[in-house]
């Protein structure tokens, strides 16, 4: 069986948002008790990531490094559009990924201790960003 | 129901080559209505990318950005058997990824307005590049 | 039909190690002859990469690479509770992917050539790293 669902998340500038509870939700919703929970972002800057859980330190030094290995308004960038912030966004996207598979047990997402689902923003300003979420396996 | 596909993509080198047409049409074919769509690239020295679509400036960008991270000749690697381009392409492959997982709604890959999937070839000389495709998920 | 199974591998500290014989198995038993092989480390200080496996070099520079790219101990972490490894470990791991989708054709996971799946251990020390094996698709 499969079960697809959408939704929006509003972020508010670059940084993460958990969404671990929300895909927990949606999972049980689904009656799949053995499986697979894809989540899939329909954007080029921002992504889903698995980070630590724990302390939100992790999530700030991933965003400083970040900051700094593809550093906003380098010259080496033609495409500047939408502000100096635009082509980083994409490249940081394109590193972290926009798709995500977990597996499914026991009828919610199996993941480790301090395994966290994020969304990354990429850009400093805050966006609507559309996440599909589908999830395929076997009832009990 | 799971129907797999091969294909053969010819590169001319180093840089990003759209894919999202074929795959479009191989998911149109399958007649899966709801599911998802796995691509794999069944090499490590090119990659699958999902990229902004419009500009073609930000796939050139891109490509610049990580000819600066990963340096081809970087007295680094001891790997050099192929060449200067060699190792590069397999961290930038590994950076990258070669696998990427779509959903299908609507019997279509449900991509963003600004996303594509690229081909990404991380050698300077042209490549033969297989990749497989795989759609699964229920008909109407 | 969805075959679940779990397996925990022990590491020796930073470096990869080979996987794919032991997913291989797997598939094999499954009985899946069309379909795809899910993986996925219940970690986020380790990864799995599908890498060159035939010169031993590659992994080598591989992993020096991702020590240069994201030094320990740089000045720029706060998150230094288990060491000067342990943020470099959670940022190599987001770079490189916790989890990987790979085809199944003919009862096997159909891997290129060069192709390899590796774990990638990110803490200098060594650890028992829990991965979850979902296979999914059709009997011949």
């Amino acid at each position: 069986m499969v079960v697809q669902d959408r939704l929006t998340i509003t972020t508010s500038g670059r940084g993460t948002i958990p969404v671990t509870d929300i895909v927990q939700v949606r999972v049980r919703e689904s009656g799949v008790h053995t499986g697979l929970c894809h989540l899939f972002l329909h954007h080029t800057s921002a992504s889903l990531v698995l980070c630590e859980n724990a302390d939100p330190d992790v999530r700030m030094d991933l965003d400083r490094f970040m900051a700094r290995l593809v550093p906003d308004g380098d010259a080496l960038f033609e495409h500047t559009a939408e502000g100096p912030d635009d082509m980083p966004a994409h490249i940081r996207s394109i590193m972290s990924g926009a798709d995500l598979t977990l597996p499914v047990a026991d009828g919610a997402c199996d993941l480790g201790t301090w395994q966290g689902v994020y969304l990354w923003e990429h850009r400093t300003s805050g966006h609507r960003r559309r996440m599909t979420i589908t999830i395929y396996g076997e009832r009990r």
